[in-house]
């Protein structure tokens, strides 16, 4: 088991301590054999001083994985450091080729070009100028090009040498692609086939030619779905000629399921953009600030729509609009939220629209139905006048039904214009219920109570 | 490349029309060569009858593989149309070990022990009942048996020997596990090692021991978190003695990190459980009401306040009810949302509660200072009068300092008491924000406008 050590607040200040003290020995004793993920959280947690401190003291493969760990940010102060012979030397040699390119396309236009004439390996140096010119968020600008290909013509002894030669140069071996003359893609030969194959088998016999494999223009959000949906591990990649590119791995992917989870979660409870844990308070303000004035403007129309009414004759209304207003947001977020996972799952779209309107429409019904009758006792119970309590329980039905329809049709629609339908599921929806809702009671309230 | 079909609804409806003539031929040709996890979501959109019938139609191994691969409820149903012996031999027989565990745990006591005993195997017939005594949720009930192991005391030349004979009963080869004559895991041996290395060169001097594991009791999150942190791809698990029993690839556990992002989303949407797609109105319903009747106490509630200040004075009061309310819940989910997120995420907890809070405080004070500023101004241009807009910028302060204080806290304490936190985000924090807020606001104005 390698070297997991329980990252508490004594373990930082201790450290927080060392570094202070410049005791570089204690120092580099502490942090010695710890996985670069552990040392690129604790990085995170310290003032750049620190973290450049601390960075300067770890080993170069160590301090090139870290790198590539930290967030964006701190990369930048840490990099902004270092010439560009140090990161071409120290920090790119020492990385697979993605995790390469996600560094050096932080630096600028100039810093990227003398970064690259300093790496030695001229071939490396080209992969990389390749790989960066790919857009972002494409299958190109994740993939990496270390991979161990063989060729059809080899036989399974052939295979075992080359292999031992490509291996050298690749970290991990996963998977096998089998390439033709012109470097087409034409399988993979798994690793079981070849050991329980004679060693005089071409490989062309024992290729694997069921692989799903991507272009270099297919999006992270389809490679996700892709790799999620067939359990895959590794996918290559080839151009439009089919050619192998490279490869991605499974645990780049994980972090794009995942930032798209929180990216969904985010919206959904009205926040902005991603930010990173250690923000300022700046940042968190300018983050959250755009969905407080949609709310606040939202709710400025509110009182105009109550302002519309003679409030003054019916002042008994204003008991419950907290009620209706927050039974309409809950009702058109739930739905918008069942609409959004179904769509960021991509569950094939065989129901169509109207029969998933008519669906909801049921539910909205039946909540509507429930939650009226229940609304109806409680207010006799209080001992509400008994019109009022008719008023509230009919309004509630109809913004029930009403927000369920709302919050279903918007993400749907928003989904067709190519806008992010997660939207739907933050105040936006909220804020649309609020005032629908309102003005549906008031127009029954003023009718029942005349 | 696979056979990979669009699945549109063209194609759907074609194969629906092919189930209702019971035409076998074209319906089995249709689905030749197509990946189980596409048929597997074929099937969920059929009908029982029809799923049933389609089911029929495939072959043993797919069939087994699109058991495995639908959802608890559609799978329940079409296990209950076969034997205890079919199921051992066409659908357990075509399974691994971890997903044949979940197939048979959704049947009666009495039929797992029927299946169990008509499996031919009986090595693997026993560790198929040692997997289901496994509590859920825990790595033992998520591992899989199969795997290749190497011992210490072999050279490579024996190690490919022994390789190849494992292989033939394992599906993918992965990673290769080291072990000692007790069964004791040391370690793995990396692919490239045993390439690059002598045929005489024994194990024990290429393991490599830097090898995360985990014990058959760890839980799923643990094992999500570890793997997505340390970018494993395959997990050993151990015994008390560390022993080797299986182990855990990440597919598996994508599907647990998707799961908890899930919960947690539809947690902030205010849906209480998780529910398949195709669910009836019935179950939707039940998912959704907890957190709308929980919404509609908090409205009683809040009527309840405004009841106590004499409304038909200061009717006017009435018209930034929906304001002070909304606005007060949208600061608390996005306070309590960021908590959340960090906590899923397992960000060390350096920084203690009340650093958080502070910070806390920081955002909510810039922000309600800023909405506060543009309240005022709002209302001033709308030509309400002074106090009025005086009232309800100061309470819009106010209000959404104490969310932002209350967002932070709630989900902090509701962890500490092993709650899950994400709680806090949904309905309950926007209830409680709404009646802090109604109580504040109409202390505020009944003070100014006297």
């Amino acid at each position: 088991m390698p070297k997991t050590i329980n990252i508490n607040k004594d373990f930082f200040d201790n450290l927080v301590v060392l570094i202070k003290n410049k005791d570089q020995r204690k120092l580099q004793k502490s942090l010695l054999n710890m996985h670069h993920a552990d040392i690129a959280e604790i990085i995170t947690n310290l003032s750049d001083f620190e973290s450049q401190f601390l960075y300067e003291n770890l080993h170069d493969e160590i301090a090139a994985l870290v790198l590539k760990e930290v967030e964006d940010e701190k990369r930048k102060t840490l990099l902004s450091k270092l010439s560009a012979k140090e990161i071409a030397v120290d920090v790119i040699d020492n990385l697979e080729s993605d995790d390469a390119v996600d560094v050096i396309s932080d630096l600028s236009e100039k810093k990227k070009e003398e970064v690259l004439s300093h790496i030695e390996n001229e071939d490396y140096a080209n992969d990389l100028s390749d790989l960066l010119k790919y857009e972002e968020n494409t299958a190109g600008s994740m993939m990496a090009t270390e991979l161990i290909k063989v060729n059809e013509n080899w036989n399974t002894l052939e295979c075992l040498k080359k292999m031992r030669k490509q291996a050298e140069y690749v970290k991990k071996v996963h998977t096998i692609y089998v390439v033709n003359n012109n470097n087409k893609l034409l399988g993979t030969m798994s690793l079981k086939r070849l050991l329980i194959s004679n060693k005089d088998t071409k490989v062309r016999d024992i290729v694997n030619s069921d692989v799903y494999y991507v272009k270099t223009d297919t999006s992270t959000e389809e490679i996700a779905n892709l790799m999620n949906k067939y359990d895959l591990i590794i996918l290559p990649v080839v151009n439009e000629n089919q050619e192998l590119l490279g490869r991605i791995t499974i645990d780049d992917v994980i972090d794009v399921v995942k930032e798209e989870a929180e990216k969904d979660y985010q919206m959904a409870s009205g926040i902005y953009e991603d930010i990173e844990n250690n923000a300022g308070i700046l940042t968190i303000t300018r983050v959250r600030l755009p969905w407080l004035i949609i709310g606040m403007i939202g709710g400025v129309l509110g009182a105009k729509v109550i302002g519309v009414f003679d409030i003054q004759k019916h002042f008994e209304l204003a008991l419950f609009i907290p009620l209706i207003a927050a039974m309409g947001g809950n009702v058109g977020v739930q739905s918008a939220a069942i609409v959004v996972q179904s769509l960021a799952n991509k569950s094939i779209d065989i129901k169509n629209i109207s029969e998933k309107l008519t669906k909801e429409l049921g539910v909205g019904l039946l909540n509507g139905l429930i939650c009226g009758c229940l609304v109806f006792l409680f207010t006799y119970i209080l001992g509400y006048n008994l019109l009022l309590g008719l008023t509230v329980s009919l309004s509630l039905i109809i913004v029930i039904i009403f927000a369920a329809l709302f919050g279903t049709f918007i993400p749907l629609t928003l989904q067709k214009y190519n806008v992010d339908p997660a939207v739907a599921t933050g105040p936006f929806i909220t804020t649309i219920s609020d005032i629908l809702g309102l003005l549906i009671y008031f127009l029954i309230g003023q009718t029942i109570l005349q």
